[in-house]
């Protein structure tokens, strides 16, 4: 997963914390977006959690907050052939 | 952390995932408790959140769901004298 852009998501993935960080708050500050969406599965949902954080008390402090946290699951099958379950997070940022 | 309990929360450290999804589907059926919540620190809030996917979508699927997931971070000092930043996660399950 890379650090691609749909909307308003980011998908969290295998690159240093700051680069998603500085994607998701240059959008809020130069696209003027209400919202922004950090997704991420897997091993890499501690970056998207942290990323959250430092969006939101550091950066974006007075601006925003943590409007809402899902988890999910999902299911695919990999190389080998087996069914491997992996779980998801997607935490919604927006103004305050 | 280990997976001690106060009240109805389990602290998700190293151990492996099915002790704490053990540990707080027992807590759910045998003592008949309203609701648990999962807390865990830095590179364990992928475990918690693991374990509240094969709790409510395995264990428990028709009696509990996640009511609510809250981020924050917390910062102490550590043993070189550094601060050090670390995020956290708490993740409410309550019976439907």
């Amino acid at each position: 997963m890379t650090p691609e852009k749909t909307d308003n998501s980011f998908f969290v993935g295998e690159k240093p914390l700051m680069n998603y960080v500085t994607a998701a708050v240059m959008h809020f500050t130069a696209k003027n977006a209400p919202e922004i969406t950090l997704k991420a599965r897997g091993k890499f949902m501690g970056t998207a959690i942290d990323a959250s954080q430092v969006i939101t008390n550091r950066f974006l402090k007075d601006q925003a907050h943590i409007h809402d946290v899902r988890l999910g699951s999902e299911e695919f099958t990999n190389k080998e052939g087996r069914k491997v379950r992996v779980s998801t997070i997607e935490i919604n940022i927006r103004r305050k």
